[in-house]
């Protein structure tokens, strides 16, 4: 096992009508005037705005709201709320939505104090030294950003996709409250199934050093998903389903099964970004269809643990088994495992490739991921 | 899934030579002056001693020593403790060893800001409203004191071993150096074996919910014991046996697995705390005793999940064929499962079975734990 530091100060309070409890929340922290984002005016319709307000006014919290953040949020979006944020002099951020934009608003917390530009932050231009204190109420579970400091955002001139972390930008306080999560359209509930079973596969094939205990933990957390996944296509209103889905959601990214291990990588979420930020593809949609096309590339490369996962995933023997049947358990939930499906194109992989191996330098991988292997595995998924 | 608040600030500095960072630590909290606590003269002949206190002469803290703390922790010693703390104005307490000086030390930590005698806390005559500062470095896995705010400490004139707990008492910051517990010796491995899987199995079996996410959790945590207890034994130096079992014995207790569960209940510990409180027995090999002669009396209240205990730990198939494998694994570690082996005999019953029943009230479980069901179990373990 490697030496690690675990320290993740996000308070979760989770659980069924937790979002009324937010203003509470905020005074604690002392905070009297927030930015308040979100994505579609859906949370409009639905009253979820009307009640987080009720509980800032109760409290007699002030806000500013800043509506229409877009899946796969772009970093001209997250521009103009700092300067929304440093004109109204807010305090902190509350995020109320997905991963979107509670990631957005991690940028929009460290921009706020950041003097220069936000992108600065992604590219190592500029490094984060302050954030204001962000708080968010989550309205879907997939990315684990409720509980973790990383942010990913793309800058849509550059087209890339790029993320920031911090102590600065761990959320002080999330609410989880799974019966928000009832009306997540079926698509963005698989989609979501993909992207947890991502971020927890990547450093259990990937990392050098993978202690059992950690890989049994990751089991936990896909088999969880794979069985409440089930669960909630046959009947949505199914909190305890919701429940787990969302806690297991939670712990896929937020350090723990990630303590100890050294040598890992993110080569699927490298590749998806990709797709984002060219084609604008749901970010799980995308995952669903690169992990298979990644996993028989990389499998010769870690046998053991691939014949681990059918085992402990499917109950199955070899390791193309498991990738197979993860492959078949996308394709049965709906889930695209296919670029065409996608609407990409063997025509479309020049462009896709190029922007593949600009982000490996990022990610520090371009040793590994050449032209050559990223073509490969681009085509295991036409 | 029940509702709940996730929140535990503890910064873990997990690795090797970790316990010379303990300095820095220290001063990043501005501590300039701490109680230094430990058990026995051992940390000062093998070396640990001067390596913490060359730390804090780094960087310019001073300390005063307590040493002397016991086993089964009673509250005579941390009276002494407070004493001392409050003569020379300490600003913060550095545990040195394991779950009994971490206890130990948490409880002066609270005793030293509470005006009045520090046993109010643990019988509800006081609350705890302030602690000092709490630092760790821990020699022994075990008991998981050092990512949580619990504490359990014996009154040795009423012969009550009770708890305290508090927002107040997480530890800051807990040094987890797995070498430092190599020499643990092989009674203590066995008997710390025993204890981590007392914290899992709890809320495991008793809980009203209990969401299946939790339960592969705690079989993580099991297998995980299990196996590296295995390889420990084997080969002492092992550190990555060594680490994976300390991992695993954090996790625990420190609210992951008991996170959205429900009407949970601690016998085992219960039934335990009379035999150290009365017998002065090493709290892990009571429990070893205990949690089998528990579980035959347990099993017909919740059988679906001694089955699930059965396949998933032991890959066996009825409840009872997974008691009777833990019971063989404990004798073949050799770890007690018998009273008699504690010198614990029929006639020791009567005062065992007072001391249960007092507990049970503290513990909430006076009305399942009768005369007559405390009597069973005791005898099942004669």
């Amino acid at each position: 096992m490697n030496n690690f530091t675990f320290n993740n100060p996000t308070i979760i309070d989770f659980g069924t009508d937790k979002e009324q409890q937010i203003g509470q929340h905020l005074a604690a922290h002392g905070i009297k005037k927030v930015l308040l984002t979100y994505g579609s005016d859906r949370i409009k319709r639905d009253g979820l705005f009307a009640t987080i307000t009720q509980s800032l006014a109760v409290h007699g919290i002030a806000f500013v709201e800043f509506g229409g953040i877009v899946s796969n949020p772009v970093i001209s979006t997250v521009r103009e709320a700092i300067a929304l944020a440093r004109t109204h002099q807010v305090e902190a951020v509350l995020a109320v939505g997905g991963g979107s934009v509670l990631d957005s608003s991690k940028a929009i917390a460290a921009g706020a104090l950041y003097n220069g530009d936000v992108w600065d932050l992604f590219i190592g231009k500029g490094a984060i030294a302050a954030a204001l204190p962000i708080f968010d109420v989550l309205t879907l579970a997939a990315t684990g950003s409720e509980m973790n400091n990383g942010a990913v955002v793309t800058n849509e001139e550059t087209k890339e996709k790029f993320a920031i972390n911090s102590m600065h930008t761990f959320p002080k306080v999330s609410i989880v409250n799974p019966a928000l999560m009832q009306t997540v359209s079926r698509d963005y509930l698989v989609y979501s199934a993909a992207d947890i079973i991502a971020h927890a596969i990547e450093g259990y094939f990937t990392a050098s050093t993978q202690p059992r205990f950690q890989s049994r933990l990751v089991e936990a957390i896909i088999n969880t998903v794979i069985e409440t996944t089930e669960t909630l296509l046959a009947d949505p209103t199914n909190y305890a389903a919701r429940a787990e889905f969302a806690w297991a959601s939670t712990q896929a990214l937020n350090g723990l099964i990630y303590s100890g291990t050294a040598g890992f990588s993110y080569p699927n979420h490298m590749i998806e970004h990709s797709l984002s930020a060219l084609f604008n593809v749901p970010h799980g949609a995308g995952l669903s269809v690169i992990m298979p096309a990644w996993m028989k590339w990389y499998q010769s490369r870690n046998p053991a643990q691939f014949t681990r996962f059918a085992k402990e995933i499917f109950g199955l023997e070899t390791g193309a088994q498991g990738i197979a049947a993860l492959e078949k358990w996308f394709d049965k939930i709906g889930t695209p495992t296919r670029l065409s499906q996608l609407g990409i194109t063997e025509a479309d992989l020049p462009a896709t490739i190029e922007n593949v191996l600009n982000n490996a330098k990022w990610f520090g991988i371009a040793e590994i991921y050449t032209r050559d292997v990223v073509t490969t595995i681009l085509k295991n998924a036409l």
